[in-house]
């Protein structure tokens, strides 16, 4: 592997900035970035799901499990975002992140296990189930924000 | 389940303006966010693996395996926001990713092939086939980027 080539390729590929040191601390802005767009993705994909649940969105077992695998990665990438050096950062997370730390952690676990619980119940191709899941998830999700996040 | 409570639940965990229906096209603007949002968790889970290949960084086999497995769903997520109604967000995409489709399809498809190609070599736990295919990937971040991406 030519090392200089790759690193000319990381450059171009990762922009200016981007620390290649996995030791190294990441800048709370760039942490901030990163924790949002986590939380964008699980957006994405979790919505659909939310309106099929509700009944506005026509039930698709397919985009289901799709969707529900992609959750079991994205749901863990936000939390180690939220050091307390980003507590400066203007965004909408609330002290209690750092200040109840135990809990917002408890949070974190509750809503992967509701996804790992979505998961399961997409691959027993029971819609009931899925949905009862998916519904799960959103509580998960509003009371973690109701808690951690500004109105 | 209670569907006004979900409702209720899922719009305290989305947002206004995001949208429950799967078949109604996102926003221009949602698909930007959304498809840097997993560029910017490419870059995450990615940076540290190029610090490894070029020996910037200790080689930690068990980072590997899981940010590989982490780009295995992240790399795939970013393509469908790449719509022609996004051609007039302010953005660095260059108008080549809707006249060559064909040929950027083709680069998100062997950045994924790349992936793979990592995940079974984090599995044969042989250092330098690892660290030779994260060099491949980025190689192929570099190239989709100088072809597709503005300086």
């Amino acid at each position: 592997m030519n090392k200089k080539l790759l690193a000319a390729g990381l450059a171009l590929a990762l922009g200016a900035g981007f620390s290649l040191n996995a030791a190294a601390q990441a800048k709370p802005e760039t942490l901030v970035k990163q924790r949002q767009s986590a939380m964008t993705l699980q957006g994405k994909y979790f919505g659909p799901l939310g309106g099929m649940a509700q009944g506005k969105v026509p039930y698709d077992a397919n985009i289901v499990a799709r969707n529900a695998g992609y959750l079991e990665v994205l749901t863990k990438l936000a939390w180690d975002g939220f050091t307390p050096d980003t507590a400066n950062e203007k965004t909408r997370a609330l002290p209690e992140i750092y200040t109840d730390s135990a809990g917002f952690k408890a949070a974190n676990e509750r809503l992967q296990a509701g996804v790992a619980n979505l998961v399961t119940a997409a691959k027993s191709g029971n819609e009931a189930t899925v949905k009862a899941a998916i519904g799960n998830i959103g509580k998960e999700c509003g009371s973690c924000h109701d808690k951690y996040r500004q109105k």
